[in-house]
């Protein structure tokens, strides 16, 4: 006995990889499948649709491939509304929830295609009824309570991957190319200079995720010169990076190496036990610049620019700054704003925060990459952004080129 | 102008490098000295002692080099009481605070040396007085109080870092070897296997440090069984850590694929929420062990065989375990607990965890360091553990042959 | 003034990504298309066919699609035999020669289409005319001599790139997935074990490609025991790796450390000059192993069973054993010899041997790559072959349980 | 019972670890010592002398501990000439032959102590007896010819490792500190500019040793530059980079990617052949420079600034330059003479080069070593150069900020 449902495609199905993923899915799973209509765009900027007749031997096996077919942009044709069931408690998700992608997504509630407000994956689709008409929202695990509408199954969900843009022959043209090792290292920085400028330009938000690594390697100055001049929107970073910035501006040593003679002055590795206790006296790192205490740095040029940021403490950590979240959960989402709020995000050298990020946006959103450990690159790149490129180099001599490109 | 000062040294001061470390460090930092007295042991268990006299033109630069030589054991000739000084506020130290290193340290009080208790790196010293007498203790910047006592300067201060040990015919003879990348992989196993039985068997304690990489290359059964068998006396992770092993446990995959078919079954990418989810309605990983919901695995292990674990939150988490700290400041003090209990830390393919528990290592602990990344590797011995073994191998191949050789 | 030609695609074009790669270059390139025929399969047993009118604007540009779409298997409609023109002088090509792919390619000759016979990238094609016909044949540079018949422009020439298996049930099922350092370890070696033993009881030749790191991470022992079970038919290394396999067996040291115990042995630096002055003397590997001087090991397990190795000289070298071919032309042509007979490769921890024998590989070879570095492993599979596979591993590991796993 | 022999030390001993390394090599092989006499420098000028007793169980454990001791600067107190021994054949030494290390050696032949010239490590030492009195002369197995009279043994050889520089406060003082993956980049590319225009204003030579990744990572134009302004005085490289920098000038292309714009021209993966059969057709880089075929970058520099360079042959070549060396010996000998004349070496992303030169470089030279990988620069500096620093960084970006700090 042989079990079957249709699934349809359209846009640019071809040169996007969409038919082929699903041809692919559908072998790989078992599957077989016969096309009954196909309509080829005739040139370039005609869109393609395709009806596939997806057939298994069990039920079971089936929607296991239309599950798969789902994620990928290929929606099963049926005219029904999304399955809701309650939330059984708080933070507990009823079985068979519909787990979300990070591309756009509609679902359908009472017949009309509404869609799915601060996506990004591995979420629940919590549905709301208001005056206004009903509202989906992505929620993540901690964010379920008790009762709260989650979208079941795959009936009435719709997934839009983003398509390959018609044209790349702009400052993002280039961010297809996935990991760069061999590229020219120079050229590569123009471009990504560029992007960052036609971002701006087009009225987009930059946020700089950033790693200690960052001021050991003496890029602070750099860094902190994007910030000034209004390149850098926002900021995510851990309290290990700015006890380290403001260790700089009061002592000269980023732990307890002097970054420009590269000497070690005396008693340099409880600077930055200082650093922290200063701020600590202060208040906060507002207070400290307000008090002259600090008086240069990426934490500086943030507070005298109204440049929002986050930092997240770490188990690592010697101490948390008075304006460091100390509790993950808070801490988390406070980098979810910054995410669904950025168009481009730069990733300078930190796994773990780059994780964070990533994890909270939407596929559309520009990346890029960079830090010197190549799996490092590859796993950030793997996480599913469609217009993102990453670099192989040392992020100490990759910003103090990128803001001269920038600047200058 | 010069001005100088009298240090002393003793013990193994030669083979265990103390001296020829005095020397340049006296040189590099600009100063000079004269050899006022030495005395060689004459033979390899003979102890012998140096004194010098350190000259250099300020006093400032005088300090800056006494101090230096005072982290490295030099410790300066004179009869005098630490000074202490009250902590201005709540987490701040007084100026000049005396910052430890993670060697053994005694602190003059009163006339008396007394040891620093639960002593780790970086952090200030505080002195009370008791009716039992004075005790010092190390304390991060966190747990300052405001009118703590802490030890500020090095006078009164001194500080043994471990001797090379003269005996090096047992297992931990090879621990003295630094990175290990080129050299045979079974036999370095086989003699971490020797180090975990004779520190179990000299009734010490075995905490091991785990990265989620180790559930995704399969190491997870190796691993449970070496906390079955009694090898592993305490745990500390992360949240996916445990949120990882528990869906393996219930779905019998890792990040989604089985680990054992590699196939990526239906909706797997959703397995690790309702592992969560499952937990979360349970109220704790006991609970859900207890409820039978749980039945195999590294965490399961640890609840039958009553083997304390800590789970640290993260900016990344999916969401938390009920088990979960999120708060890093309370994780760390869970984690810095578990470090000061342990004899030999496994850390297993995690950087971040790796490096919670190394700050709060004293230098006698031992050390074993896996990861396939060999600058994670590389940093993590850099920390000064004096018995530190470092292997750049594949976690998923190192934990089942450990456990093989342990085991069996 | 646009100017437009016809070219076609059969096969499965689309799960293969044939289409999708022909579209995006197109657009990439800056020209249009037109689908002037297309016939979908029906199932995915059919096969599609696409006929595309491409257009740009100049023929220079023109030229420069229709030459990448020929690289990626759409073959310009023409009925025209290919263009010769002779070679100029030895090791020197025609301008505008055609350069090879590593894909099956046929050539248009005297209105018949004729493979390309040992077929591999960067090659010229030469044609030669003999009483039973014309043989096209793909030549490096260095085999170019002045006056051979070199086929210029892409006329009358016909790429196929392999198609993806419609069968993905079997051993080499899982060898599409790129790199795995996040991968269950023992559950992927034991795919591999499983390909190997498949591609032996076909009939099939594997060739294993080896570094020096695998004698020093103690792989030797698995390595020598996969030869005298038979399951290596060849084997590529350099002069290094039979040095240090030679000095395990006469020294029990490999680069002066012995592999079991890990001790330094008195003189050990010297070994591996012994081992090499003793096979001088001996006149041959062979000999060696004649005269009883080797008794053991990799290199003694190949003399004993016959299997054929290529050692290739190094600027490395402490000096070349007599087995050693020290000019690379020569070597690369050895190397090539083995490439051509292969039906698996497997390469075990070197960059250099792999990158020379993957450079003569056609792109049907399967190929495993085993590396602890996941940049080796990633330039390598870059290499364009369709059916491998790459595991970021411990050698020293890796070895004795593919060998405990196929050989038990 | 107990064997025993005299060794003594003198120098500089403390500070440069010489007799800390004599005191625990002594305890790790199982020996016994005492001090028979110690006359400790009174001040960082003076020298320091020791005499040590060194006792073991048998007569061929305390031959093991003395070739130790004597590796490392320990001298057995001996008036006794070295013992010769005829090479029983070409390429084959004698039993016991000494293995030089690469620190400054003498031997003792009638009487008196005669340098080794041309020292390496790894090499059997020659005596010849000319009308001028005795000559010792360090050679490689390869060269060593029947009946040549070869040292064996230890008596009669003398090593005197370098010393740790009195003063480090010039441009080398801070390449004594091992791998910099987490130093301000800048900086120390500032620091590494002063170190080669310090060699070079004091007369001496530096030598370059490049990889391919130079060129594609566009720094090709910098270090160009630096060979046309006179800081580079020698390159040693692959048959690769030479090609692939002549394709950048022909062709604007490196691998087939423009540099500047990163687009893949039509038929770039054509240009590294054409480059090589142009040059070819014209005889050799020189006859091409001199043709005006090529008109710019690192070999354009070399040619037209009488800059030596050594291209060698690999087995991944397309094919060979006329100008390349293809044999292995051949090349490696041209390489000797190359790092014997060097006072500096730039190792310069390259393993397989920079491994070749370093075997050939006594302790004396300085080297500095660039790598993108971690792993590359530490088995490099691993190599027991004196004076080597190591930078974990981009080529890309290095050179380009290198030459601008030198040359501006």
């Amino acid at each position: 006995m042989t079990v079957s449902r249709a699934v349809e495609l359209d846009g640019h199905i071809i040169d996007s990889g969409t038919l082929q993923t699903c041809f692919t899915t559908i072998m790989e799973q078992g599957g077989t499948f016969e096309v009954e209509s196909f309509d080829i765009g005739k040139s370039e900027t005609d869109e393609s649709y395709a009806r596939l007749s997806v057939r298994a031997d069990t039920e079971d096996e089936l929607k296991a491939i239309i599950h798969e077919l789902h994620q990928n942009g290929a929606n099963p044709i049926d005219p029904n509304n999304a399955t809701l069931e309650p939330a059984p408690a708080d933070q507990v998700v009823p079985t068979g929830f519909y787990s979300t992608t990070n591309h756009p997504t509609d679902v359908r509630i009472d017949g009309e295609w509404i869609p799915v407000e601060r996506n990004e994956m591995d979420c629940a689709v919590v549905v709301e009824r208001t005056p206004a008409g009903a509202r989906a929202t992505a929620r993540v695990l901690n964010a379920i309570e008790a009762d709260d509408q989650v979208v079941v199954g795959e009936t009435g969900v719709r997934v839009k991957p983003p398509e390959r843009p018609r044209d790349n022959s702009g400052a993002f043209g280039f961010m297809q190319g996935g990991v760069s090792s061999e590229r020219p290292s120079q050229s590569t920085i123009a471009k990504i200079a560029d992007a960052i400028i036609e971002t701006k330009s087009s009225g987009g938000n930059v946020l700089a995720v950033c790693g200690p690594a960052l001021i050991h390697s003496g890029a602070r100055e750099a860094l902190a010169r994007l910030v000034r001049t209004g390149y850098i929107d926002m900021l995510s970073a851990g309290n290990g990076f700015a006890v380290h910035d403001i260790e700089r501006d009061r002592f000269g040593t980023s732990l307890g190496m002097n970054t420009e003679t590269l000497d070690h002055p005396r008693s340099g590795h409880k600077h930055h036990i200082y650093a922290l206790s200063e701020v600590i006296r202060a208040g906060s790192i507002t207070n400290a610049v307000g008090e002259g205490l600090i008086g240069s740095g990426v934490m500086y040029e943030c507070v005298t620019n109204d440049v929002p940021y986050v930092l997240a403490g770490s188990i690592r950590d010697d101490g948390p700054l008075p304006d460091t979240i100390t509790d993950t959960i808070k801490a988390q989402n406070a980098i979810r704003e910054q995410a669904h709020q950025a168009d481009m995000v730069l990733m300078l050298s930190t796994l773990l925060h780059s994780v964070a990020v990533g994890n909270c946006l939407p596929s559309t959103t520009r990346v890029v990459c960079v830090d010197i450990n190549p799996a490092t690159v590859t796993q950030l790149l793997d996480r599913g952004s469609d217009q993102a490129v990453g670099m192989v180099t040392d992020i100490g001599t990759f910003v103090p080129m990128l803001a001269e490109q920038i600047c200058e």
